[in-house]
């Protein structure tokens, strides 16, 4: 090192911090070099768990041993998750140690050879998860341990209050508060940001956490922060439900259950069918946002996340039999889950659906604005703000006379003030390949243009579609519109859209 | 890029590859810019299993998804493992394409919610790992649902089955061909450099293949290496076999069950006890060899991989048990699993100990000399050789007389040549920092020690212990020699052990 070198070595067991730009998928990864002196004096090796300190954080990450000449011996590299999660800056300095061992595991070993989990070991697992102790190949063997049909109720509302527990909780005041989540698996079907305007302006409470798209093209969050901000902190989100009666927010900026987004990153790829972690990472969301009504809309159909009638019904009790254990009254709406709702896929598109539906656009998208209603018209039954059974129509009037436009306006500018969606500067028309009757779409595929196209990290980008299954198409007439932030994103859904044209619409000779 | 610019750009679907020099601990990992044209075309994300395909070779990796600026967008990089699987050169262009739906994972699924794995099942599963095709998170779901007692006997010998088809096979003539294994646990125990020339000078057939060290300081064929080359193809290793009898070779070179393999670096971290596993894993290795005969040396200890009677007693009948549905003759010796066997630890330092024991050196270690006539003894008995309850003494003789020295130098010379093991030329002594009686050893510190002074790599290096368990030290006095191939690795090794003094010699008062 030169003399006159700005940077002073850094002492003893620390390293300068490098972020390294490589996108793990949320697993935070360290980097070090095979000369590196805190790497041999530790005995660090591939794989090894080491701890980063920085201040007073402190992340656990999977060391990747690096010879190549990209970094240097005096440089710890981090990974994009680990880099946020430790709050790092450009030259901070951390230390590097071997973390304390991990007694927890011996409760995931336990589980695996068959015995039950009590809460005492629910909270020492779930505490260390939620604090990025576990290694994604220990998050792993917990799914497993946990999936199909392993976890009993009582181990299942074990784990739903330790992820509570393990968080951040709001609070409210006495009274109701209102809540919805929806299963998920078929795109648009933006329902929220309709039911929440409708059950605040019918008098009920509905402080609405959502979560950003993970795998999809938009979520409700996305959608949402092109007509309002939505990363506000709790005693914000507090004025906002003080004032309007709702919100609809970011969740991840206030923390609840985090658990669950970490294991949610080993879930997807797993494909594990595992009905008790899916009831602790729902319900255990809602209870730690303060909820105490909980309605579940639940889309059964080949494509969406729930399957089957019979599988709907298994899932709909443990819901209700896990959310009366934690305390909460849970509904659930088994809907349709066969195809899309709504015409937009992708956040400003979704968001235009909802503006048209609030603003009763004669053009806007019926068929979300009914299940909207149908759903409110739950929620207003179970807070009583409907009698049985005219929920629905008294949601509806609320939509048609403008309340719930006017509300969803008040909810806007208290969350920071509305704003207009974006609009795609790049567009192209999808055709129809031949004339015939649409009798199905694929969902996944769709989302899969979408994605390309830009969303949600384009927010105006996506899909707009224009027949619905069931229609008649002649040959050469538009099937969707193509939206993008710029040529290249295009020609990429373009290129894709028409490679794989009859799986997206399957159109049948009539 | 320039006009001269002697590389052309790689055809479309296609990137040229790059060494990026990233120990992931043999994961394939993929890295791929954020700006790169393939990656959009694919639509391919952050943890995306990819197809990587360069000639006629395939390997599947798992995605990381670079914003840094040390990977140009026009280029694929691939970590360690992956360059190694790929058998890829600097400029080589590759393929790059999603890879075929893993289907075996629904028989994984199914043994998770409960259902047992039938051979159909088992020999889907373990090819599809053997070739790779399966992301670390997958390895940790199919290791836990096998894990604890859920693979019932049938499925253990589905699975060792399977193992063996989906690798190489060994063939030898008719008649015994024997083989024995250490479970493992404790350093040293160096004995079967010893069994095979006892066991080969007394007529019988013993075509051993060892590993190298994982986590280790030194694995059999490291140590082996030290005195002759263990790198030989199956042409070599039978050619060696049919002259002398037997041999000591790496078992890596010769791809034997190399499902096991993939499986052991997941397993590793997760630490999960497994039986079916380890019958597995362990039989397959021996099936693939030809071997007919397989003693196991089980170390019992609380340090040792099996820590008690009743465990061993379990692991014994399984091990007896499946080996008889493979068709194997399979006898288990139960050992002392308390203490290091012999004095060195490293391959260099083992090396001269089992020549100590060969050519009956009065100073060589008595306790590694014994445990290996003991082990030889029932082989001899097992393979016919000598007669029941005279194998111990009959092994005695024959490494006294000089016989097991002879037949062990004509294997090394059979396998490329005999050559002197390397000498360190940095050693310190770690001296007893107070009076009294040694009551105890680390096994586990003792190893991290010797693997900080930089054994296996470097081969000369490792411990030479000079007390054993219940002798009385003087202050001062010497415990062990640390032997290093540099000052920086000695003084490494030396920090360690001094901050770790009491842990590695525990000295009682008298």
């Amino acid at each position: 090192m030169a003399m006159n070198d700005a940077t002073p070595p850094a002492p003893p067991g620390t390293l300068r911090l490098r972020r390294m730009g490589i996108d793990t998928y949320q697993e935070p990864v360290l980097y070090m070099h095979s000369g590196c002196h805190v790497c041999h004096s530790e005995g660090f090796e591939a794989q090894s768990r080491v701890e980063v300190g920085l201040g007073g954080r402190t992340i656990v990450a999977t060391l990747n041993v690096v010879s190549g000449d990209f970094l240097s011996p005096d440089e710890a590299g981090l990974s994009e998750a680990a880099w946020r999660l430790l709050g790092a800056s450009g030259g901070d300095v951390a230390s590097l140690r071997h973390p304390p061992p991990l007694e927890s595991l011996g409760h995931v070993r336990a589980k695996v050879y068959g015995r039950r989990l009590t809460q005492a070991a629910a909270d020492a697992v779930i505490t260390d998860i939620a604090a990025g102790r576990y290694s994604d190949l220990q998050l792993a063997c917990f799914v497993t341990a946990c999936a199909g049909d392993l976890l009993d109720l009582e181990e299942t509302v074990a784990i739903t209050r330790a992820m509570v527990r393990a968080g951040e909780r709001m609070h409210w005041s006495e009274g109701p508060v209102m809540d919805k989540h929806c299963v998920g698996g078929i795109p648009g079907n933006r329902t929220t940001m309709l039911v929440v305007p409708i059950a605040t302006a019918c008098g009920l409470r509905m402080p609405k956490t959502s979560s950003r798209a993970i795998t999809s093209p938009a979520g409700t969050a996305d959608t949402m922060e092109t007509l309002a901000p939505v990363d506000l902190d709790v005693p914000h989100i507090q004025r906002v439900v003080e004032r309007t009666g709702g919100c609809i927010v970011w969740g991840g900026a206030v923390r609840l259950s985090p658990a669950d987004d970490v294991l949610i990153r080993v879930e997807r790829p797993l494909d594990l069918d595992s009905q008790g972690q899916l009831v602790a990472s729902i319900l255990s969301k809602k209870a730690a946002a303060g909820a105490t009504h909980v309605l579940i809309d639940m889309p059964v159909g080949p494509t969406a996340k729930v399957r089957g009638v019979h599988a709907a019904s298994v899932l709909a009790r443990a819901l209700r039999d896990v959310g009366q254990a934690m305390g909460l009254h849970v509904r659930v709406a088994q809907t349709d889950g066969l195809a899309p709702v709504g015409r937009g896929i992708g956040p400003a598109l979704e968001a235009r659906d909802v503006l048209a539906v609030l603003r009763g656009d004669p053009g806007g998208p019926a068929d979300l604005a009914q299940r909207a209603a149908m759903l409110a018209g739950e929620l207003l039954e179970m807070g009583n703000a409907a009698a049985a059974g005219t929920g629905a129509s008294v949601a509806e009037a609320v939509l048609k006379d403008g309340r719930a436009w006017r509300k969803f306006q008040e909810i806007c500018e208290a969350q920071g003030g509305m704003r207009e969606p974006p609009v795609a500067p790049c567009r192209q028309e999808i055709v129809a390949p031949r004339s015939g009757t649409v009798i199905g779409m694929d969902n996944r595929r769709l989302a899969r243009v979408a994605k390309l196209a830009g969303a949600p990290k384009t927010p105006c980008a996506g899909i707009d579609l224009h027949v619905r299954t069931g229609e008649f198409v002649e040959r050469g007439q538009p099937l969707y519109t193509l939206h993008a932030g710029s040529p290249g994103a295009l020609a990429y859904a373009a290129d894709y859209a028409h490679a794989q044209h009859d799986a997206v619409h399957v159109i049948e000779d009539d």
